[in-house]
């Protein structure tokens, strides 16, 4: 099959693990990067984290996959050139490349530094196509470049493989909190769900000076919630008593579940003005509460990962404020079996696969 | 039946038209109001007018009526007497009163001038009980008497008969207008359904000196949206066409349908981080069209009424800037008739019952 090949339409050799059909089964790739252009960086990939979308993008369940497909999108490493036009990197810099990987740098969100809502947003795997119309390739590999635009520079006392999650599961949550006026010290925030997204929700929450209530359907994660991630309060999400006598308490909810689920119960949560934010994408339509809504002039909104000022901006928070995953380091030859185990949510609470110690070129 | 019987718990005689079950006829009713307390206004009512919901209500169709029941919450008149500690109001004064009666003077709501979202908020008409257990008897009556902080002043220079429909549909419009930041000259604002709410929304949201949109599913009501309204662009709902090209345009959305409808064409019509807010009570049950909301960072909220404070910044607004609603008066004897009118959007667009010239008490 044509798309089994090796693809060379770029000069230089890259190595990877990607997917050959929906099957989503991951095996080694050879492929290639583009020449470093003058506003370019590139770097050695060091870690790249396990989001819960490369499953979907994998197994294309958005019907938007085309393979072979490098999955990655928390990719960190160190850069090993920049082009003559960059200015914010060096090489030897530790950096990181998220979910965007180019925009249309024109348009009003592309202008106010909301790329990840350009409507010709680029994404830096999964079948999407460069400008120039190649395949863009993700992180399970050894090397990535990238308009310096769209590179985050990580800085240096924070540990790389802690960085990796952040560029997705850290900003996904970090940008609604402070864009819906949720970061507030002495605010009392919900998380809805604690897995990759909802674990950093509560750590950067907790770092905002929030009082946290996790809303869960697993009692099994309460003690290491209230124990080890200093969450106030764990609801679970089936207990009608519980979830009564916290009625009205909470000023917003990010809810990280892609699960279909009942919003009636959350919103009944909220405060008045109280604000339901969804971040995690539900397989199946969901019904919309309306009147609870009205009666206590109550927001739902939608949030998509964050802008890369933003996403500068909340490394740096992180670094500062010492927001880091829980993360689980593996080699690149247990990937496969990482994601049946993702498929159960069965990890605390993130997937780093150790790319710059594990991943052997072939060639 | 003794609800069929006159009310005399009060020592004032009043005299209005009442609904006597669910059928939702309405019919001369001899009833009482309380004594004048030392912080009570009250008033003669000369105009009051007749919202949707009285529909609603009259008819039992939320559940919680209790009959006779006296509709009308868009009530004004001239004070007759004050209290002794009435420091706002004086006998003369033009005057009126909304849907909010009383609330509980003391939660977070009402500390914030919120009383609309207050828990234990009282309202006007309906059935509702005063804090003595007395029933609330609304507008479409001789008289009226509130606490002080419930009463609306009325600039002079308006007049009565337009006042009337801002103590409700006016300021249920106006209040999310403001809160949600859509009163910025220059925005692009949607509004969905032409009726009672829907025009004053156009004509608040053009003072504001928004560029102003109207979806309807109504063609006949283009030409006088536009040449009598000041309506920049009309688009009928279910023409594909139109929405296609209106993609992507507004900065929010005042929803007041209230017969059930998709949000999703809606949501479509917003421009990215837009705002679509419910002030209509759909029947039904809607779907949340999710992934568009999160992909455009885009909010669905819900609005109700507003707070006395906010609703007297309006009347004040609405005299400086000649907001006045469209409105057809009557007589109270053509009550029952414009009930059937209103059942069928027959009115441009509120009606308003001439109470001072019409309502003639039977003792």
């Amino acid at each position: 099959m044509a798309t089994q090949q090796p693809e060379f339409e770029h000069p230089k050799k890259a190595f990877g693990w990607a997917a050959r059909d929906t099957s989503g089964l991951l095996s080694p790739f050879n492929f290639s990067r583009r020449e470093t252009g003058e506003k370019d960086v590139a770097f050695k990939v060091l870690y790249c984290g396990i989001c819960h979308s490369d499953l979907h993008i994998v197994e294309n369940d958005f019907g938007m996959s085309t393979y072979p497909l490098v999955p990655g999108h928390e990719i960190v490493g160190v850069v090993t050139e920049v082009g003559s036009r960059v200015h914010k990197f060096k090489v030897g810099d530790k950096v990181g490349v998220g979910c965007l990987i180019d925009s249309c740098h024109s348009c009003q969100n592309c202008v106010e530094n909301l790329e990840n809502y350009c409507p010709q947003l680029i994404l830096s795997q999964g079948g999407a196509k460069h400008k120039d119309g190649t395949t863009t390739y993700g992180g399970y590999s050894d090397s990535m470049i990238a308009d310096e635009h769209f590179v985050i520079g990580i800085p240096d006392e924070f540990p790389l493989d802690a960085a990796a999650p952040l560029l997705c599961a850290g900003i996904t949550v970090y940008s609604p909190l402070k864009y819906f006026g949720l970061d507030k010290p002495g605010l009392h925030i919900g998380v809805v769900g604690l897995g990759g997204l909802g674990h950093l929700a509560v750590k950067f929450a907790k770092a905002f000076g929030a009082n946290v209530t996790v809303i869960s359907t697993s009692p099994n994660k309460q003690k290491e919630a209230l124990e080890n991630l200093g969450v106030d309060s764990f609801l679970i999400s089936h207990d009608q008593d519980q979830l009564q006598a916290a009625i009205g308490t909470l000023d917003g909810i990010i809810d990280t579940v892609s699960a279909s689920h009942s919003l009636l119960p959350l919103i009944g949560l909220l405060k008045s003005h109280g604000k339901l934010i969804m971040v995690g994408l539900p397989d199946k339509t969901l019904e919309l509460p309306l009147i609870p809504l009205i009666k206590g002039r109550k927001i739902i909104a939608g949030s998509m990962i964050g802008g890369i000022k933003e996403t500068q901006e909340m490394m740096e928070f992180a670094a500062e404020h010492n927001v880091k995953p829980d993360i689980e380091v593996i080699p690149i030859d247990y990937v496969n079996k990482a994601m049946e185990r993702l498929h159960k949510a069965d990890v605390k609470y993130r997937f780093v696969i150790d790319i710059g110690n594990s991943l052997k070129p072939s060639f």
